[in-house]
């Protein structure tokens, strides 16, 4: 696959080593994120609201109620910086100054559009679904044409995109790495716990394997 | 202690009732959080860049290298909205379309200035490493005065504030909670794993406790 081309936009200015461009790459930390943090401007004034989305191929689907605020600027054709942060780790170097977090980040710029025909907003609804839990759609009621009418879908091509990665052990002042200091990595993992029953089922049903064995990471 | 002022920015204009001002919960986001997601505008296009932060009272501190395009742009007084999101489930309701997820998010609005003067710097170098590890300050090389030059410490003001939360069970349509569908929440959490250090430790230094025994969730 080509690597997305680099613009002043994504081009990293400082420590450029982190900066990445491989779609395989981009596509692994899309999917394995939950939630993306959404920036435009109104009136030249910034917002970032963290909302859920999915990826399909090289395109990046969010939605939401009709009446969001956002989806409804957004929808208006402006720019938009879409950033998804993994958090791996800690890490601790001898020096203070060479501490640092392990990370994998995605920035995707553009302008988003509408998904208006009710096919396609059922097929990114169900994109987003299988991004979260793999597996739920099958068991759901699907939307009705009310609810479908009452959500937005809006896509965002995945074209001006960057990754940023820190990985590894630290790196610290060759002169400090005598020093009797412990420093290594605290990994960090967005961990799942046993799922909590709806107190209104009323009759007892199993939870579901995706529910009981969730696991974000590949 | 007095919630947070209402302004334009922080009033929400969907589900109000997910919208608070309280400051108690405010830090409460704040100080569990180990990112934010950082909004600006340049020549009016939006960039949402992670970084780290840490909360003193009324203030919240980021830093980073003197040469960050980022921290550069702010400096300038640039308004700015930072977003720490906490990501605590997902919410399986017996609809496709009531399907939701537990967070507790909070926004800031506002410019920040530049922390010049150094006791004042290494303050907000303490409060940022005791915010990620607390105890790790103790045991490292502190920062000399060339390396407090390259770091650029920023303050902005906790007075525009907002949160928003979402706890709880699905919230399905009441026809819908005779289904025969599994409905509750998967609870997620930022665990971490077992330290792992630096390969290039010469001696065996045992791991410290807060290293071995790190904990997000108070």
């Amino acid at each position: 696959m080509k690597p997305f081309e680099k613009t002043e936009r994504t081009t990293l200015k400082r420590l450029p080593a982190r900066g990445v461009y491989d779609r395989k790459l981009v596509s692994s930390i899309l999917d394995e994120g939950l939630i993306c943090h959404v920036g435009f401007a109104v009136a030249g004034r910034p917002f970032v609201i963290p909302t859920g989305y999915a990826r399909v191929d090289d395109q990046l689907f969010i939605h939401g109620s009709q009446a969001s605020r956002m989806l409804r600027t957004l929808k208006g054709g402006v720019d938009v910086c879409l950033t998804v942060t993994l958090l791996d780790g800690l890490v601790l170097a001898r020096s203070a100054f060479h501490h640092s977090m392990n990370y994998r980040s995605v920035l995707v710029f553009g302008r988003a559009t509408a998904v208006d025909e009710p096919a396609e907003k059922v097929a990114a609804l169900v994109a987003f679904s299988e991004h979260v839990i793999p597996g739920r759609w099958n068991d759901v009621r699907e939307p009705t044409d009310q609810e479908l009418k009452a959500t937005t879908v809006l896509v965002l091509p995945l074209e001006e995109v960057s990754a940023k990665v820190r990985i590894g052990p630290p790196l610290d002042d060759e002169e400090d790495y005598e020093l009797p200091i412990w420093a290594g990595v605290i990994p960090l993992q967005l961990a799942a716990q046993a799922p909590i029953p709806d107190p209104r089922m009323e009759v007892t049903i199993e939870p579901p394997r995706y529910a009981t064995a969730y696991k974000r990471q590949k």
